[in-house]
């Protein structure tokens, strides 16, 4: 079946209940477009799991700040129907912004101590547009099962505890992060690189790998693991880091002390005015 | 069939699921127990409309304040059993507090500008507490129809904006006001209330009864309408008088001017410890 693009609400909750009606499972793969290889991967993760692939495609404003990039998010419809196409989505939903957020909106869903740090501290009222979007496209595509990416470490952290504390009856799957050959993480937001500064952003990935190499040999030393990672990020002439954390990922908590069985370290650092997130899982020995 | 009691959040949207798999409608009635004759219609009404009705008893911790009556708020699971199942409820889901909120819950859902006035500037964190309960509820009994009680009013307006905000796909029905034969509307709360106490609460349906009278009349001077309703309650020796509030109810805004096609009344009033709610919706000619 070829692709079917859906603009309305309603329209899309009521393909939903004739998929549920004739017994098919619905996968949902959120995204905010300008898909690149790694939502590829989401997509076609969904598409091995369920019988149905929604991808949406909705550049959220309610998750950005004044002084963000809503507006010089990068955008290409055409360009996202064919990728999401080839991945295997069967229906792309893709609303209005006044869709989604018509007048007299005043609702939101917030995930509390959580939001608030690392990425939260930087970005106040990210999360809470984040959760309450996701809370919508939920109600709007029901699905059994809904893909997000671990390069968002953070937002994976506190959907999962969003879905779990108001009890949606949905399966959350995790899909690891998809990278250049050189290690630079995929983003949307590559594109704002300058090609010096694409070249000074392998840092990232190669501060984490340094960082996972030491542990997994034995050295637990955070404050030192974290002094060399950000030896190797000034090398990269950054503009600013904003952290470079070390995580319990079950309790998603800074640490000091490296613990079995895995630690998550995430940073965000800015490369001239273009900010950027990486993290990796080191799973103890 | 008989009742059959539910306590288990996964067992429940198991249910649930194998009801919509069956091509059944479900309705819920969201309750906090201690049943009466409100409840049952809502109940009866709920039993006109669907195949399955799950009536939900959970005297819900976070709509309470630190000062107020979560403690001793009336339950008696028996009876509640009785009056639910002579309603012709189907299932009652009735968990414990630990199942609801298990160890590092930390998800709200907020309804902004409406939960802070009225009830909300009396009861700070009481309609976050609402709307985050009855989310849970909806998530958890997956219903296509949900009734609610006309006398709380400003929670009905609250669930009807939420479900709208987050695209709940579930339809919303509000039933009237039961009264006893004397005009005061059945509250759970009411069994707070001592005899002088109970005989004079009869001055707050009474003035709401005598403003919808002069209303429909042609009298539309609200700050005089106010003032008349003030001294009927005052008659009988409240100890608090919160707010006598007029209200368009399309948007829930106070207002000072009366336009069709309606208006709503609303009050809140303490006799002794005890506050009681009330309203009156009025048809304008």
């Amino acid at each position: 079946m070829s692709i079917q693009i859906v603009k309305s609400i309603r329209e899309m909750q009521d393909l939903a209940d004739r998929y549920r009606q004739a017994d098919k499972t619905i996968a949902v793969v959120p995204t905010m477009g300008y898909l690149h290889r790694g939502h590829a991967r989401l997509i076609e993760l969904a598409r091995s799991r369920t019988d149905l692939v929604v991808t949406t495609i909705f550049v959220n404003p309610t998750q950005f700040a004044p002084n963000e990039d809503f507006k010089s998010y990068p955008r290409d419809f055409e360009r996202d129907q064919r990728i999401a196409e080839h991945a295997g989505t069967d229906i792309l939903f893709a609303p209005e912004v006044d869709e989604m957020y018509p007048d007299g909106f005043e609702s939101k869903v917030e995930v509390e101590r959580v939001s608030t740090i690392l990425e939260g501290a930087f970005r106040p009222i990210h999360f809470r547009g984040v959760t309450t979007v996701v809370t919508k496209l939920f109600h709007i595509t029901k699905p059994h099962l809904a893909i997000f990416g671990q390069k968002d470490a953070q937002q994976a952290f506190i959907i999962r505890r969003m879905v779990k504390d108001l009890n949606f009856d949905i399966d959350i799957l995790l899909a690891p992060i998809v990278r250049e050959e050189d290690g630079l993480a995929l983003s949307s937001r590559n594109v704002y690189l300058g090609e010096t500064e694409r070249k000074n952003a392998l840092v990232l990935s190669r501060s984490l790998q340094y960082a996972a190499n030491k542990i997994q040999k034995g050295n637990h030393d955070v404050p030192e693991l974290r002094r060399e990672m950000e030896e190797i990020i000034t090398g990269g002439n950054p503009s600013q880091i904003d952290y470079i954390a070390f995580i319990n990922p079950e309790l998603f908590q800074e640490t000091d002390t490296i613990t079995p069985p895995e630690v998550l370290i995430a940073l965000a650092v800015r490369f001239g005015t273009t900010r950027l997130i990486d993290n990796i899982i080191v799973t103890l020995p």
